[in-house]
């Protein structure tokens, strides 16, 4: 057998992969304190020695659970600085919309589970913060502090607008993304700031 | 002495009213399992025998406490039907946001509670409902499902403003109103409704 580190360390990481594909599922159709590592190991089809081999306790699969989505919706609503802001923030929004409709479980889980584990607060509360200041660095002059709140409370309205959008499904994507982007605009008119424009050469 | 049981009663509704007082600055200035109702009685001056007598439990004592600060808020912010749509709104939520001042410590705690208890979660999905509702109607024609969204994503974009708005302390309360007046609109008309009329003879 040709089995060498290189080939094996493939295998590691498929196998992570997977359980945390699995973990996602898992973790979004049970209850927290229902799963055992037992029965993760049994839906796995793997022993629980291997598993805990890959994570030392079911927190610690939860965790990289949740930091693997996170990652996943990092990269893919990453925005391209070669567009102008608006078109970023476009694009960036149709990216995340996207990802909820392929996770809506594991988005509604998210925000619930953000309410009661301080660790996932933590993780949204980061993802705000960032989004936060990438959208405020746009804004061009000096915007005033109203401005902050604005952009702050948006990113609420954004959670409060998807979980509405994916419990009634009776609105397209495409009205939410517009929808999202119109309420932003009127927030920071509102707060007296100055909009990006949206024509990337100026 | 006559002390008959009209006086009695008053003197009941009184403490009553104390301890509710009392409660709202014990649970936001100290976590819920720190208290213990030997602590809350010995602040209050009274037995806890007598405490007992007013609420069976600390749970009881404290959803007292909690639906005497929502039943406060609700009746401040209780819209004047004599007046038009959007009057009634900006009056509203000037008595909120003077609220929100008056009981800032309180405020962030409830929010912060929501997150924790299942019970506090349902009161502010309630009230938030209901406000929603109250808007909704207040729409002329046949809005849209998507003012639905906008309504509900508005009132998470509240919480987040107020928020923020509480922590920075850098926003007049004027701007904040206006804000959150400025975002309503932008978010409704984004979504394709139609505002009403600001003219209560219209």
């Amino acid at each position: 057998m040709a089995d060498g580190p290189a080939f094996h360390r493939l295998g590691v990481d498929l196998r992570r992969t997977q359980l945390l594909e699995l973990g996602e599922r898992l973790f979004t159709t049970h209850a927290y304190t229902e799963l055992s590592m037992s029965a993760i190991a049994r839906e796995a089809g793997i022993s629980k020695a291997l598993l805990y081999h890959y994570f030392p306790s079911k927190q610690a699969y939860f965790e990289a659970t949740l930091h693997n989505a996170v990652e996943d919706l990092r990269v893919r609503t990453a925005p391209d600085p070669s567009l102008a802001p608006a078109v970023q923030l476009q694009r960036s929004l149709d990216a995340y919309l996207a990802w909820i409709e392929e996770h809506a479980d594991a988005y509604t889980h998210l925000l619930r589970t953000a309410r009661e584990v301080a660790e996932v607060r933590a993780l949204v509360e980061g993802v705000r913060q960032s989004t936060a200041a990438r959208i405020l660095q746009a804004l061009p002059g000096d915007p005033p502090p109203a401005a902050r709140t604005a952009v702050r409370g948006w990113l609420w309205f954004m959670d409060g607008a998807c979980l509405d959008w994916i419990e009634e499904r009776d609105v397209d994507r495409e009205a939410l993304r517009e929808l999202l982007l119109g309420t932003l605009a009127g927030a920071l008119l509102a707060a007296g700031a100055r909009l990006p424009d949206v024509d990337p050469d100026t």
